[in-house]
């Protein structure tokens, strides 16, 4: 069967994906999982086949005691072979942190929404860019190896401003990319995005970032959220954020779906044959698990109740 | 912000749903809904912008309980201004009461799958080619009105045989537009679809039916129903179905979820400035009715709980 060149051919052959449950998840919920099955969750997360953790934050513990002990579950995550293990870091000071822990990578938020970024931050996203300067100068005074990364959050709607411009995200895009950012990814942190404007913007992204903008971070808040990740993979987008589970999620809409789960991307993924390295009994047996740890809080996705298709080892093979 | 040509230029400016609800998600429920409240549902249904409906089927009674009252709930849908009432006709006789009763439409099903065909209809995917003949000579011979469409079913997969080969669909494609179908529909009955596979099938189908192919039927089993919606849209597909509550399903994989849920299709859509006629806050009080009759059984969906985002009416505006 021939393809529609122009709609597929930019699917990548393999895709990561980088599990955020860690930190993204576990940020919105109240209660603190203990360190031990934060480790043993990172250990499960390594054997199913996930090379890319989000492991936590370098935050002040008194604003989120939930990743008080980032330090010390980072230090793990570091041991096991293969694996990336990345650390949210809001400033300077978090970076600090991070270079100092010897985190793979350090992602350094900034909103696109003026006015999320005010009540989230404190910091115009204009202020963020400079203290993304400061945080490549450092990183590179120290000799460090910890990458770079800027995600662009609220890039496709605010629940406060509303409408996030275009033009402001690609201008934040350059003033980042001038600052130092190694590498761009953007959200859609509130759920508003739909897969025609994930089209429209990333295009353009892409062609201010060239290939330093390769990570999409969708939530499933409204059920778009894997249309999102096939409109972001037909632009060649080759890192996607998720949570098993689809925990995570946003203040605004209580109760309502978190991250794109885990395991229903990678089906996603697999079904197209794009390859992931993921083992999916792992993956669904680690699910289980964070049904234990995380018990009362509410989990999301299809594929746990569906199970897999019959023809998916044939699907695995890419068309 | 200028779009992909090349992803987005396809993109339908209106779409229709067909509500499937009162067919395809009661028949896999064992409780009766009583006719009163099945004309409620299509009353509010209408109130909401919905203009086709897929009201019941003509099977014998014994077999299908829960549809016995298809006439009745027809006459009261062709009272509705503007409504296009179809029902499900396995057969000749069924077609002959759907003639009889003047069903704006009649579907016909025929599965591409040479097993489920068997298991399900107890005839060959070509049998029911010869049948489709037979109705088409009926429905002329009576100088009805009474459309005919074909609904290929498993077209992307099965549970019984697995893979369904692309150049079977296209051969029955070709077959049942020859004998007589004026319309065709594709569908993915168990939930093995995702959208690589609906963008390469989607594309052939059009090269054989063209504007004859128009509609899509897809299930959300494991979370891909809206991003093969997005991909069928991509290829000009302007008819999709979905049911409220995202009820029905396949019996092979029970507890999971069923059709693409309406309400949100229909923000998929609205959010893409793509014209559906859809009322929001009609369509989601009419769920909140359905959770009343069908108490007990699972609902699905997002939007409910998420609400609409505050920038949608801007979105509504095609871009």
């Amino acid at each position: 069967m021939t393809a529609p060149a122009s709609l597929l051919q930019a699917l990548p052959r393999a895709v990561t994906i980088r599990e955020v449950g860690l930190r993204d998840g576990l940020q919105i919920i109240a209660r603190v999982v203990p360190t031990p099955a934060k480790l043993e969750w990172i250990r499960q997360a390594h054997a199913a086949g996930l090379r890319d953790l989000e492991v936590g934050s370098f935050v002040p513990a008194r604003l989120m005691p939930q990743l008080a002990d980032t330090a010390q579950v980072l230090a793990y995550a570091r041991t096991l072979p293969g694996l990336v293990a990345s650390v949210l870091v809001p400033n300077l000071k978090g970076a600090e942190r991070a270079i100092a822990e010897e985190a793979h990578a350090m992602l350094v938020p900034l909103s696109a929404s003026h006015a999320h970024s005010l009540a989230n931050l404190r910091k115009t996203p204009d202020d963020v860019v400079a203290e993304i300067g400061r945080i490549r100068a450092a990183r590179d005074a120290a000799g460090s190896h910890t990458a770079l990364e800027v995600g662009i959050s609220t890039a496709l709607g605010c629940t406060i401003q509303g409408e996030v411009k275009a033009c402001e995200v690609l201008r934040l895009v350059q003033a980042v990319l001038d600052a130092g950012a190694e590498r761009i990814s953007l959200a859609d942190t509130v759920g508003y995005a739909d897969p025609a404007m994930v089209s429209r913007l990333f295009e353009q992204v892409l062609k201010v970032a060239g290939n330093r903008f390769d990570t999409a971070h969708f939530h499933d808040t409204r059920g778009l959220g894997l249309a999102n990740c096939f409109a972001a993979l037909q632009l060649g987008i080759r890192r996607l954020d998720a949570c098993l589970g689809g925990i995570g999620g946003c203040p605004h809409a209580p109760g309502a779906s978190g991250n794109v789960a885990t395991e229903d991307l990678a089906y996603l993924l697999a079904s197209m044959g794009i390859d992931t390295g993921l083992d999916f009994d792992a993956l669904l047996a680690l699910r289980k698990k964070l049904a234990v740890w995380l018990e009362g809080e509410p989990l999301h996705g299809s594929l746990w109740r569906a199970g897999m298709p019959r023809t998916l080892r044939r699907q695995q093979v890419p068309a």
